[in-house]
């Protein structure tokens, strides 16, 4: 690796990997007349966004009214803020000001949040979705009621878009197709009680990374992926990716062995804490894939190496990826930019924390 | 509860509460006849770290280099890099600067990280302290062979203060007393070996929140705890502090509502993903110890309520203690003070990603 000057640790993407990533992602969408609306969560980087916009994307996703805000100083114009948001007083002045200044969508998820939103937001100009519970059972109603958050959000003075849902349980080994299915179905059902409400539906908004090429486009008009961009160790473990469609590893230094034990300095301070149930580890080696990282402190990720692998020494330097990369990215305040084992640029993660 | 204009989520720290937990730690360090050089991995905050010296602390703990830049800049200048710091290049050039700004003590695991600090930093005023295993099996070596480091670190040209171990293990319930007798049987041993050598040991250092009050004085010389200046659900859960011992909570607005649950808006990029395989959730409300975030999404926590008991309205706000404060407090910005319920100051999170 010819890195130049970073300090370990790091967070570099690979922009050739990234760019793949993105053009395939965006021919999968197009092939099949869905829209794309990638989830800036993943990357919270302007940089990036832009290149999602110049390769067709009809807008962002965020997940928060903050993130909107700093993708609104960054230029962008249409964004969907694919969460439930609650409106305070002070966040309701926030979404109005916003609402001056992009083509803005807001998810709701009861009726109370609707009568709320309606009455918080008067005259703004926005639109809502309804968020649906597909099988993830995280926020979002039942489709079978979606039209009575639908109607109240109308009746409260909101122009309703139309339905969106979060497929999560597709984040399992072998439920990626199941979770599409369940997607299709809700989204369809939900959309059918709004229609017979008398509603017009033309927003169905689903999708995930794992769940993306499983998605029915026959049901879905939008999808919403965001972990695409980068890939992780969750992905490559769920088939939902290669271990060369990584984009984005810490650069770690080799700073103590035991055994067929590393220990490196990106701990979860830097990978993340995040390890679903059926993750092999915290993190995994895409130069090394039978190495993974069975143990992290704040400061320290003890990779275990194969009997009979070369173990590297201390002060080489290893890429790994993590497991979720949304969180990894979060906890950076820029990420390297690599092409072909050089740096050549530093992105500002500039929505980094913007959790309000 | 009256905290004025932060917008949820955001990280709340009780005055008074962080007072009384400094105060007692110092205290029982004080009585013991311990020095107490706590670990500011955990706050970030010069502003603590002062409080911390005011009560006598004999200097800090940190993590990092670039931690140490943080504290050197801030006015500190009594340092312990207590992790196997590698002498990259322009590392070792960056402690050599920090080492003429502040009193300078580095951990050393390995016969060659001694040979490579001692070449790598000639002549700069610093000592070492050899960092052993204790238990938890990290980094450190074994304390049988802890004189062979030191004697390499020795013939390197650098001076040997002593030794250190992290009783980890000792995050487990019903493990505290057996982690610090561990701790201190390793640094005995360790000791031992070192003046059996011929060289003097100056310190023997070890300590975390959960082991602190078991920890042998008649061994130890120095305690190391970080977490306890706030507290959270893990030590809570751990016998290691009363839920009024918390002095740090995300407080976040409930957004959704499911039958016994409800969903807030803190989630894993704000709380931390950081789950032992113990705990009994991915966070705690220290206001109602029957309920525990039971999921975790970046931007949700479903929050589930004991059947029978009262769920909070929507828009209402509650207070999250995350599993692990250290992980907390690393994702945000700053930390809002409050006092008898009202927010009377904010603290920049200085430290924060300050990991190479």
């Amino acid at each position: 690796m010819n890195l130049g000057t970073p300090e370990t640790p790091f967070l570099a993407v690979d922009l050739d990997v990234m760019e793949r990533n993105l053009r395939r992602a965006a021919d999968d969408a197009s092939a099949r007349g869905l829209a794309l609306r990638p989830h800036a969560k993943t990357h919270k980087v302007p940089e990036i966004a832009r290149r999602q916009l110049d390769l067709g994307a009809t807008g962002l996703t965020l997940a928060t009214v903050a993130e909107a805000e700093v993708f609104a100083d960054a230029g962008f114009t249409d964004v969907f803020i694919a969460y439930p948001v609650w409106p305070s007083e002070s966040r309701a002045q926030r979404i109005r000001s916003l609402s001056e200044r992009v083509s803005l969508r807001l998810g709701v998820d009861s009726v109370q949040s609707a009568e709320a939103l309606g009455s918080a937001l008067t005259g703004a100009r926005l639109e809502v979705l309804v968020e649906i519970d597909s099988g993830h059972h995280r926020s979002g109603v039942n489709p079978a009621v979606a039209a009575d958050v639908a109607l109240a959000a109308s009746r409260a003075g909101l122009t309703v878009a139309g339905v969106f849902t979060f497929p999560g349980h597709g984040y399992a080994p072998g439920e990626r197709a199941r979770a599409a299915r369940d997607e299709a179905d809700a989204l369809a059902i939900a959309s059918f009680t709004l229609e017979t409400a008398g509603m017009d539906v033309r927003v169905r908004s689903g999708g995930s990374t794992p769940t993306r090429v499983e998605a029915d486009q026959s049901v879905l008009t939008e999808l919403r992926p965001g972990v695409y961009v980068f890939n992780d160790a969750q992905q490559a473990e769920l088939g939902a990716c290669r271990w060369d469609d990584i984009a984005l590893t810490a650069h770690a230094t080799v700073v103590s062995r035991r055994g067929t034990d590393v220990i490196v300095d990106a701990g979860s301070k830097v990978l993340g804490a995040d390890r679903l149930a059926w993750a092999t580890g915290n993190g995994r080696l895409p130069d090394t894939p039978d190495a993974r990282a069975t143990a992290l402190s704040e400061h320290h990720a003890t990779i275990r190496f194969p009997e009979g692998a070369d173990i590297p020494p201390l002060g080489s330097v290893l890429r790994v990826a993590p497991n979720h990369v949304c969180a990894a990215v979060n906890l950076a305040d820029e990420l390297v930019v690599v092409q072909g084992g050089t740096v050549v640029d530093t992105w500002k993660v500039a929505a980094r924390g913007a959790n309000t």
